[in-house]
């Protein structure tokens, strides 16, 4: 089957990660799955949540938002609190990327994750996981080159993609006019020792059958490791003596 | 392993459900996953939302919330709008009974689960999906005898159950106290002809290998059949010529 | 004249007071007025308000809430702040049950009381006030006994109930379809030793006559003296070596 | 005993009404109890409340603001919703009101009732009341003069005061400082006919017997008479020929 | 030309200030620029906002309001949070005032200028920008003589009016009517010694030439000198000894 | 004098434009003015503000906001509405481009300008202005080349650039921290045939002359025209045959 934009079904749309595309922040990447682009940078505060004082530990949190005319119809903004469906995606990038870093070794700090979405075309919550790790690696880095920690804190890469069923056919990283059309779609998160991290599988109009669900996580998984690969290129040109690069290796 | 109330890894809390606890709704069950429990009213009203309008259907929402004192400690009434939590269980509550039913054969209805949870210990949003299902099969009934409709829309019973790693055993159907330690928890929503409706499997603490993902699936496979089974037969006793009850025989 | 539901003008609805229906909760009980029935809960928690800091004694708030099908018709959650009528009730509450204990004898404590009506046939704030003082005196009992305070304060039963003029006749406790067309209502709380805490008398329709208020406030007096014996007799059944029970007596 | 201010226990403050002190509005009054003093105007309006449509009658609603600076100390703005004590003295004022006026015959209008306090020295909302009907008054009497109803609506006048025990004292017209140590306050509402239309009493420190309440109703009374005259002899100075003014003749 | 009113274009409506109309603040004015009447009260309370804590210095900042029937047309209340045309206004009346006195001298308090609008006929800022200096000046020389601060802070006095132009003829002082008709307004702060403090020249239908700009400066500058006169009169007459006074002469 | 980034007083920072910079709006810009860039889209419907309606006319909003780390500190979400600030901005840019097209030619429509803040160095508003009216005229082209009106509205370029007074030097065009220095600064917006739709001068420390104001006004203009120009060569490389070009020409 062909699909709509000319892609094989287990083919990822060009992936593309723009270093340091916000100068102010700690960490920033642009990030591109195809016509989805992300802008997310890494904010590094001291401080950590009330709950969570006197641990001794960090904190990672994520917001989430578009520009009005990242959509093909303007969205409004979102000035009376975020949705139901911005708080449900932040804390899943949230969520994800705590998973990426050893939040003992940070000290007492809040690093926040923005992902602000210029153009949307599906995907833009796997995007905003996937660029978000690299503008936390960054802001990692940026921690232990100012000196403001001395043992870099364990960093394990984290990517994500969507999978789903369309008219019954299994695809790979799904466009806005897929996933408007899908019967089942699924977000997946994996780390770069292939564990999942989470899985988000939900049926918009027929549920699936346990063998299509199995398909379906071994599709996100080869989607996902070329992800990796792309976040570990980006952070290598500007990292090159990093030992984060070297996680991707087998 | 013994589990903190003498359970096996394998081994549901005693489910039950008292149909017809709210006698002002349209269909209610007050539904108990052990010392977790559950009161949900069913509610049909005329007009769908504004983005439905014409095109015939009915639609399925559901709202989500807790007493102050169904936990341990007070919880703070959501007076100043739902939190992200709470937002995303009633959009999966209502996801999830969506695909129970055959909306096109509604008319322009919109039926509301409500789902207030008495008293907390653990799989609130589970115990609310199956709870909710039958409050909604309830309605439905409503509706035909009453004469609103015609011909009873389809009804494909739907469950949920949580399962997940507690230490390293795979557990099903988690209290309060092994949700609050467990490195991975997972949320799986099936209907009756064994398909997923959603599964959401987060990683806490430690990301689960594929091996593990099957493992729990399997789990909560088995305890929703048996969820499924005290549904039909709360529904058999109030519904006793019903066809309902038939869908879960083999 | 016969009522509605066959009762003679100055009768009671059948009453009753099942305490410990919320186990999580340091006090609690489930009362009925008839078909109204509203779960209390009392919450102690350590500090007061910041305007009563430092002076020593304690509090007591309260907080009223509807499921929304306590209703015929579906009523919405108050997601966006409490309403008007809801504030009001609140109010009430907390100043008739503050008068009914020694807040000077609590310490810095203040205790909340949920009153949450899980079904509403009229008079749902004069059963709150009736069912709250049990959770509070039960509450207060538990200080006491887990050695939270040495010296019990001080408890003075309080109770509360409707009286209203419908088509000229003088009602004691109304209910949800007599309330809607009276002419006048009147909600009285008052102490076991017959002091008036809260007169509320509301002309909807018609005034009232100083003959016909004079004559409402005998037919509440009768009525809130029954209510103290079912709360003196709900205490004596869990406290039976208490105090409390002793107020009562004449 | 002598008062603060040098009163007599029933004597009222010098009270005093400027008839169209807000020279837009329909119908508007500066009501004065001593040093607390209240603007009110009365805005008509055409249509009525949603749920009130197709009935052909009128509505009358009430709102209630203190500027920051009537006060001793200064009171922030409610700008994030009114307070429920707003709230409640809102909903006081526009039931009182609605009592003096023959809504059927409004047509589908709604007058709505501004009652914004310039010096608050206690009995804020009594005075808003006594002032509320002058202005509403005006506004009614502006209809008939406009033509824009043909038969002028019914009036019956009505007036508020508050009453309060101080250390055993029964005092008549409170004020501020007396208001802040009273056992108990109540505050009255009647009409020129002598009947109830509100009766609010409220112990704030010492319940009150049965006797005590009914002096307090005596008191109130008393003082209520006094303001009848006071608001019939502004409306009789701006409308001499009027009819309103002979309601208050014996 | 003849203005609505009867003016000349370069004529000023009639200017009064009723000092000390608000008796509770430190500092009041009641300011009337013909039918446009604010009540500006200023009061004193010890701290500053957190951002300039520890700097030793004082802030002075405003609010502003309306009353409902201000307006010929009633004006909701914002009880939502202030509308963009308020806070731009309290902005504008903050900074002119903050011009008006030395910080530095004040101590850690803050000043805080309520601006409401009595009756709303066109220039309700720039009435409150004149009455509120004479609110402010006094509540300064009130923190003098109670001796909360030993040498008194310079105050430099500030006035406002606005100019603009209607149909091609430039005007002083608009009242209501002309605004609404203006191709061009332009709101002049400006001080006691000739200085420009704020000018806002806004273009709501005709962009203007810059000889019209400066002809309407010099407008402005003939206004704002007789009202610093007026406000000069109203603090002598209060302040007999005053050097406040002085600085208007030439 | 040597300014902070090298430039002469009187010199523009770099400034350039991005043509269709958001693909999916019906007009967009990406302008810098130097580190300054915000991303303007136009974005077009159907139908107009309410108070608009049955006037055939059209209307031009404006929205603006800053991503997080658009600037050196991350700055929060406006997510409880917009601040003060972001309104006054957003009101400004709308005046100023409704300035520029002729309403009553666009039919019933609106069009709303999003301005987002990618990078803050001082003159986001300013640039929001330039930038905004080139996203609208290529809308307004966009509705002639789409048939949807057919004779195009008239549109007269608006630029705006920002001028201050910092330790007594005049300067054109300020960065952030000329701008957090300057004793007063001033926002100009004019529009090609050299007339002013607003001026907003404020003295953040030092009040300004009369001279000053006038030369501060020079220095604007010098750098309007050099900000027009800018504007023409963008949009003459998108539509070449385009009459808007020559607008410019003198």
């Amino acid at each position: 089957m062909m699909r709509i934009d000319g892609r094989l079904p287990d083919q990822l749309r060009a992936i593309s990660i723009e270093v340091g595309a916000a100068p102010y922040a700690e960490g920033s990447a642009l990030i591109a799955y195809g016509n989805t682009r992300v802008l997310c940078t890494a904010t590094v505060e001291d401080g950590v949540p009330a709950w969570m004082r006197g641990q001794q530990g960090g904190w990672v949190t994520a917001e989430y938002a578009m520009l009005p005319r990242a959509t093909l119809q303007r969205t409004r903004r979102e000035r009376n609190g975020p949705s139901g469906r911005t708080q449900e995606i932040q804390r899943l990038i949230g969520r994800s990327l705590r998973a990426a870093v050893d939040l003992s070794a940070l000290g007492e700090r809040t690093i926040t994750i923005d992902c602000d979405v210029l153009q949307a075309d599906g995907g833009t919550r796997t995007a905003a996981i996937s660029g978000g790790y690299v503008a936390l690696a960054l802001a990692v880095e940026h921690l232990v080159r100012s000196n403001a920690i001395e043992v870099k804190p364990a960093l394990t890469p984290v990517a994500a993609v969507s999978v789903g069923i369309v008219q019954g056919t299994l695809l790979l990283d799904l466009c806005y006019d897929e996933d408007s059309q899908a019967d089942l779609d699924c977000n997946v998160v994996m780390n770069s020792a292939g564990a999942y991290i989470e899985v988000q599988a939900t049926a918009e109009r027929v549920p699936a059958s346990r063998f299509q669900l199995n398909a379906l996580l071994d599709l996100a998984e080869r989607g996902i490791r070329q992800i990796l690969d792309v976040q570990a290129a980006a952070l290598a040109a500007v990292l090159p003596n990093n030992t984060m690069s070297r996680v991707q290796s087998p």
